[in-house]
């Protein structure tokens, strides 16, 4: 069963499991004091800056709320847009996890300004309120788009004027980087990203996620906080190797390109298509578009896909690592046949 | 660099690394709803019952906090030995995750009794303490002891008489029923535990743990809290397939049977050196023993192990499932040589 | 220095002093183990309902931290609308206390409809998003609002038919009740609400609130929930002394009359100022208007009162049980004076 | 119903009582922002040193656990005697509400050496354990011991070599200093003390604690703490109006005074007693002893008192501000005549 489901019904890449074959020799100290470990903290210093400071962890979601409980004193806020996955996907576990209050933004494109953020800087010292500490973006959103280098300096730069901290989702940061043909630290270190949820699952690993301290000073006691959140792998090699085959040569570049091209393909094959629209911009490895009911409920017998609102018919189709040309071009046939075959009924 | 030191820091068994490459063919549903977690959940009632619900998580600390905060309410109390791992190594997660209150007891062989649990329910519908609602063992233990059936038994029987649960932390669950000679089932659905940790890690898995309710009542909005808790692992197929791997042939057993008899070969080997004492009957997969200072120091220069009590000298000896004989002789023979050096000295 | 700042500006009651005096002989048993606090518990059965469970806690934020922490389970959220005391005014702590996620409505009125609440209840039974278990209600609202009991009662039926609960915070229900002249029960008990903050501060207590279970069934184990959550008073008994004064005879009706009376007062001398404007209907004891900034400034430096919005200019005026006609009217000639002098500048 | 079962039986002092009706006039800005809150922080910094900053909160519980949150990051531990209150008075909220775990160490007399604090400064920097960093003593303790002030020196000079922080939980602060004859800085800011739960209800309050820090640099954000933890009355003078009863004069001094005075009348008085025992030296304003259990079980119909210990027949005698000579000789008489006729059944 294939299709655009999402970039995590891919499986791993095969350089991936070789990476993984090869650190399996032998005994190697466990909790990530292991050469594999210290050669990905090395390759990500690489990818993010020389004063990068990296801790794996097993998930996106564990990135993101170890990332946030690293910021937020217990008093203080993340601002996001309302579509964020801390937002709207991790089962609460900001709040319950972390005990921060996410103060989020209704947006059209899951993308957050400067000005909808300093909306909120509000009753500053006030005790009875939430005080903002950060500002959390998703590079690239969760509808596909995504933030330019521009974009992304004026929001530290407003943030770190206003005393707050700038935190990107990055579980898809290199279908972004790819987009936009820049080196991740162009995106991250650079524009004064202060920490980053690296993702490597969607990207071809069989799991595994960093936490990248742009800022090193925010890293302050980050290892007990892993520990204790319950994300310190006892062998560590093996979730290191995964991103020693990711980012030692270009395989993190190659896999996010491929999924890019797929949905720039998958957009142009559609974009007239009659009784479909395309809904956001498509700028990484997602197509968002709306199309009648009863042509999605045909495709969804033999592709998988999800319809992302109900209330209007729109669906989100993504491109992985493996997405091939072949099924890009066959899919959208049939979205083709089943619209027209939608609208002449 | 081989040794002694934790059976975490084996790398994971062959067939394992085969099963995952075997799961990773084409797109698979996320988050657990794919055929091999369906496939491990069908092995682990095998083994633990059939009406055992069970679930994957990546690692034991996980499984452990997520047991617990299963099994109380906000003002419930865990009683469990001063040495068990909950409450020595889990970075404070029992409490800031789960908000959970543990109540130790000193003990000599990290066993609890059911008298020990008794003397701690006192004062029971007294809003000003907490309330005792769960017994958590440790099986084989910290110190490589390990509970009888009869032992399981009577602890689970008394623990539900006084409205209590039994937990057992079973990270080396396999060791002790590999050193018991019994499946997995009679020492925990069949002695009345109520949930278990039950571990793949230390037993020749890259990294994986399953949270085991033997009382599937127990399980209720299960699913959420793993989720909540970070420990829902996006590609589940890739935890299940080394699951599949591990129970569904003999692997688990073979695993625990080599390191188990590794370990009794080395308790053999050392027991007539002189100056060493073993300091725990071997019963698992562990040797402890204390040792001249000057001996660990020199042995500690090309093996590696664990000393366990800086005070007394005592030292952890711990074989995994690729542990050989060759090594343990070798190293046998190591430890003769330097404490015969220390004492000549 | 009196004004329109807040009825948490007002003392307390003479009554009330009085009540503590006289219960201030001898020794009582701690912990709320007293007559006094058996004799309130028994006043808010006789005002909520012979089924009505109470617990007697320090301030309104307790009160409904601590009845959304009875009422859900970790992964389990809260609706209200944004305008909400729990959502801007109590710290955070709904979020770090009770580790609860809001789900907020924004309103023009500050009031939660069936149909708001509707929209919210998506993705049920899906662990990667929060479940909404409990609709919260201010009555009267943080803008002076209220609600009639048709109203609740929808909101009520809507809620239970969906497996939701409904709690209402309370803190001034007496200004509510007196408003629509019925009695506690005909807003809480009567029209289906499960859990109350009852206020008794902004009442004319010196300090004192009530979660009132009108569903007896949900107060399981909150005496546990009380103690932890640092709301348990030692000499209980001048808590309950309060109380009895607030609900023995109908103090609690004349304090309440007389804050909505004054503000209907002050509501209608403000009607025709010029260049100012009502911005919300008076139903209970706060106005809220538009005026000219340099006419706020102007009062502000005789009269207490906050500016409830920068952006607008909108104030908010609170009338308390010892505001008096002569004070509402001294006011309102100053409003219409500083009023007249901003526009004609 | 008089006795000695606690000091939270007996009521509030009348010049309590009378301050908080003078308070009670005209309107005062809520939240604490009020000049009898000054005055209280005025006082407070005239007992506790000039650089003191102090925050009101409702109770003891309150008081320790806010001090606790302030004092540890999550991933840091409390060291405290086993018979502390926090330990085994405060349902869990040290864990569920702050996320702390407490180290606790087995004592006689409930006071906490250097010794048994070093005993536990082990695998530091280990992010698998926690990582001890307050040690919480109790003066007077819940034994009714008390630390010199050379002991509490010696703890803070120690904690503060090694890292760590002194918090004292003082709900009888006063106790202890009036029977040494001191101050209440002598016991505190003077020796090292950093933060002092310092009582207020047990002697003499309706209720009311204050959080001092006597080292003020930890005090940062307490404020947002204190709200968010559901401790910042709205009305605040009239917990700070107790307060300056307490403090401007020397109430707090007789209070504890004639407490402690009647304990150690009583002491004396059950000195000779055949049958009974004395368990503790009697140091602050309790009693404790063991005497025959049908002694107590008759003493118990007529006077209220608590069994301590079921084990081991130990009671526990707490007398009050406002405890009298012809209280402790009556009840002095009824044990004598009650052990006596025990005795020579």
């Amino acid at each position: 069963m294939k299709g655009f489901a999402s970039d995590n019904y891919a499986g791993a890449h095969p350089e991936v499991l070789a990476a993984i074959a090869d650190a399996n020799h032998g005994h190697a100290v466990s909790y990530g004091d292991d050469p594999w470990t210290a050669r990905a903290e090395q390759l990500l210093r690489e990818h993010f800056g020389q004063q990068a400071v990296s801790y794996l962890v097993f998930n996106g979601s564990a990135a993101n709320v170890l990332s946030l409980r690293a910021l937020c004193r217990p008093w203080e806020s993340v601002i996001c847009a309302a579509q964020a996955h801390i937002n709207v996907d991790e089962g609460g576990a900001p709040e319950q996890i972390a005990g921060i209050k996410l103060q989020d933004v209704p947006t059209l494109d899951a993308k957050l300004t400067p000005e909808q953020v300093e909306r909120l800087l509000v009753r500053r010292g006030d005790e009875h309120v939430v005080q903002p500490r950060v500002a959390s973006v998703t590079q690239s959103t969760e509808l596909g788009t995504r933030y330019s280098p521009y974009e992304l300096h004026a929001l530290a730069h407003f943030a770190h004027e206003r005393g707050l901290l700038l935190h990107l989702d990055g579980a898809r940061l290199a279908n972004a980087a790819a987009a936009l043909d820049l080196p991740l630290r162009a995106l991250t270190t650079d524009v004064g990203v202060d920490v980053v949820s690296f993702g490597g699952t969607k990207n071809g690993l069989l799991l595994g996620e960093a936490v990248v301290f742009c800022n090193p000073e925010l890293a302050d006691g980050f290892k007990y906080l892993r520990k204790q959140t319950l994300q310190l792998a006892s062998k560590g090699r093996f979730i290191a190797a995964q991103f020693i085959a990711l980012l030692e040569g270009d395989l993190w570049l190659r896999n996010a390109t491929q999924a890019n091209a797929m949905a720039a393909r998958l957009a142009e094959a559609l974009l007239d298509v009659p009784g479909l629209r395309l809904t956001q911009p498509v700028q990484a490895n997602a197509v968002f578009a709306v199309l009648p009911a009863s042509a999605t409920e045909q495709l969804q017998r033999d592709w998988a896909f999800y319809t992302w609102a109900e209330a209007t018919g729109e669906v989100r189709l993504v491109c992985s690592w493996d997405t091939t040309a072949e099924e890009v071009d066959a899919f959208a046939a049939d979205v083709r046949r089943a619209c027209n075959s939608a609208l002449t009924r």
